[in-house]
């Protein structure tokens, strides 16, 4: 149950650096390479001549070859020849349209007639000099939409990560929610209250006072078909909180791209651009570890809370007020997967 | 195909000391905690708010909290509150009836109206100043029925157990058994026999000679739904035997309590009760020690067991004279599990 | 789908040396052991008492030693003796016929009216004074019949064993294939080519220059159910190839018994027997560790061909000249397992 005419990332260029890279993605079997002018490539992970995985392959003058009996594999999907054979009668691969945009490689697993660039998302934080990234990579046993439930409710942050985001007084506002065409935005503002461990080590890495009150922020952004970008910050209390000028705050997005592996797995690529001290190195390598670490700790809680889910499929789950983020974007979610069920689909799953 | 209405032992206080313990009993999902003064509850291990299990969670002030997104779970199963929410429409969990007893934490996991504390067994040595008590628990993958056989016949001593409680003896004397209500009785004395490794530590235990003569003693005593209590000894021989005076004889309770967690996996609760030098905590160490060493010499026979059985569904198994307390008490079992499925359930599981 | 009516390696001597050996063959969960006068017997894996593994048992005097209650099991499948008990109505177990023979031993795990051990092939090499065995044995999750393709279509070795044996000339030779019966031969031989790393190291293990151009030849046997002999060598170029005279080159068979376990697992029996300098243990154990070492890099791709194959249970593979060895190996399979299932069966599995 997951949208397949969409683009969602499948990895980062780091994998597929050295060799081709096998991953499923929404129940395909795909295998990521580079092909000629270094451009990314996505087959079929499926050797036509015995079914082969090509990813156990190596990557040949742009070509894929396969590691078992040295078919060569193009980057259409059509063999391009196999020592002392006739290749043209071969059975074609599925291919997959990819893109490398942003620091990642994007796939679109579903009709490749429909796969346009333009439809990924613009990230001005992955293209400017004033922002910084640092991310990772899980593999995680759940429903994407459990991640993003997670996501789109941060209350949990005072619950699972106590010790670094969390505090109590994010349980204490309630947030709110809004529905933009595909768009559902959580949004809580915290006021005149004392910065948690993770940012207060913000504060510091951006030359700003740490033990002063703050007013803090988090606004959820989902969007079509997995994308949670959240921007997060403090400023000093009494600055203008969110709208605070540049001196007076430290902030950053939240970068969440889940991309389903199988109805009850994913891929979840996590990350944090900011925008200061954008060229300080040691400070993104900080965040990141941090954030890697805070992050870890929703797995169990993911994978237990699934498994549960599984061994009670008939029971239904409360819809409050701050799970309003989650129940509205799977509701944008079972629009489009509707649409694309329907004999006219519609392409929408991306559009932002 | 268990009893569910009826006492188990569910785990031992110190599994529930620090945090909840979530536990599988008789297929349900239950999570064990101590609640307001101390007593133990037992609720459902499920949080009716986004399915999380509460055992994640953590006990304040009497109550679960969900680790997830704080709820407040009572543990009468309803919501007692949840950061900015009104929870009186929240549905209610399941509870279960828990009782801690004779240094166990007991649970009733069927029908809660039945669960009456008065028909959990009596088990003297639990609360008596001459006795001592040692024991752990082992997670194993078998029918609860494949264990109470294990340990209603005993000759298996000689094959599985051969260098510590084992010897020849214990074939060649033939087991009789009795069945007096739901209670089945096994028993086996060896006259005039060396006593083996295990039997000359318990002698040695009590300052007695170990390299003379013994008569030897098995009396295994099954009770719904899944405890066997074997009373077992040796005493100088000519001395009376089982009946001999204390100062020539030691003797010890097997104790088993075995917990169906599915209908191929076990919770199984062994440990050995003894009225000789009770206050010698070393000796209870190193007879527990031991005993943990010899019972699991049992874990892989039955686990292989069961998959053999899985394997063969059709294949009828042999019920010999020494398969008669097996054979016995699984006559008691079905009669209490039709009983447990008619119109009108009796309460006979746990009357002793 | 594997033939039954045949022999199959089922284990080597050293594996049943000290106690039982337990092994699913075909479908089939056998125990061997040595029975009387050291005759290796086969029995079914399940103790007629309560189901236990007889595997985990002893052998004393001949017969099998049930581990849990002592029943002793005769190699006829009836009970012999069991303490305190009369075994004269206990139910029999299956027996399968078994010969130790050429250093294996073999069993029929189908029809045992059929089991003729005339029908295991001869094997010179297993006789011979002027010939050296080294082996090892390997646990695959995969069909046998995808092995057998992998060691009819050497073509594999370019790329699979790029740094021992595989080279590109491998590739450029068509392979011929040829049916005699039940037998398929597909050979190839390149002229005046250099010898790849471990046939250097042959060459010099014959005391023969390892610098020089080599003719090479590759003559892989396929015989029912699914052993495969492969001639493998090289002589010094112009001096004959194969057929040159024993001072010119280092040739040796390669050895492949491959016993189904399962539909979708193996026991691969894999070895290389040589005629020159047959009493160089050193040489032996050299060949057998560089060899052990070149086999498991099929390992990963034969696991995962199959996993790709499950995924994609409708897809057709392709059948190049290549594969021919592999094609015509099945055809052979296919008529001997409708053979067995026709209502009179014909004995054609083991026929060399």
């Amino acid at each position: 149950m997951y949208p397949k005419n969409t683009w969602y990332v499948a990895c980062t260029p780091d994998e597929i650096a050295d060799k081709p890279l096998g991953r499923q993605i929404c129940g395909e079997k795909i295998v990521f390479y580079r092909a000629a002018e270094n451009r990314v490539a996505a087959v079929e992970d499926f050797c036509p001549h015995r079914g082969a995985p090509l990813s156990l392959g190596y990557v040949d003058n742009g070509n894929l070859v396969c590691g078992y009996h040295g078919l060569v594999m193009g980057c259409d999907g059509k063999t391009v020849e196999m020592p002392g054979q006739r290749v043209r009668g071969f059975p074609c691969n599925k291919t997959y349209a990819a893109v490398e945009r942003y620091g990642f490689v994007w796939v679109w697993p579903g009709d490749q007639d429909l796969a346009d660039p333009a439809l990924i998302h613009h990230l001005e934080w992955a293209v400017s000099d004033e922002w910084a990234y640092g991310g990772g990579l899980f593999h995680i046993h759940c429903d994407y939409r459990l991640m993003i439930d997670n996501l789109m409710d941060l209350t949990h942050e005072t619950y699972v990560h106590a010790s670094s985001i969390g505090q109590k007084e994010i349980d204490e506002v309630a947030p709110t929610t809004t529905v933009e065409g595909h768009e559902v935005v959580t949004a809580r503002h915290m006021e005149n209250i004392m910065p948690p461990p993770f940012w207060r080590m913000a504060l510091r890495g951006n030359d700003l006072a740490d033990d002063v009150p703050v007013d803090r922020w988090q606004i959820c952004r989902f969007s079509p078909p997995s994308h949670v970008l959240i921007e997060v910050g403090v400023a000093h209390a009494g600055k203008g909180g969110y709208h605070a000028a540049p001196e007076f705050k430290a902030s950053s997005i939240v970068v969440d791209f889940i991309t389903p592996e199988t109805e009850t797995s994913i891929w979840y690529f996590w990350g944090m651009a900011r925008n200061f001290n954008p060229r300080d190195q040691t400070l993104t390598d900080t965040i990141r570890e941090g954030q890697g670490q805070i992050f870890s700790e929703d797995l169990e809680m993911l994978e237990r809370q699934q498994q549960n889910l599984l061994d009670h499929p008939h029971r239904a789950l409360l819809k409050l007020n701050i799970d309003s983020g989650g129940v509205q974007s799977r509701r944008v979610l079972e629009r489009i997967i509707a649409s694309e069920r329907s004999p006219e689909p519609q392409l929408i799953a991306s559009a932002q």
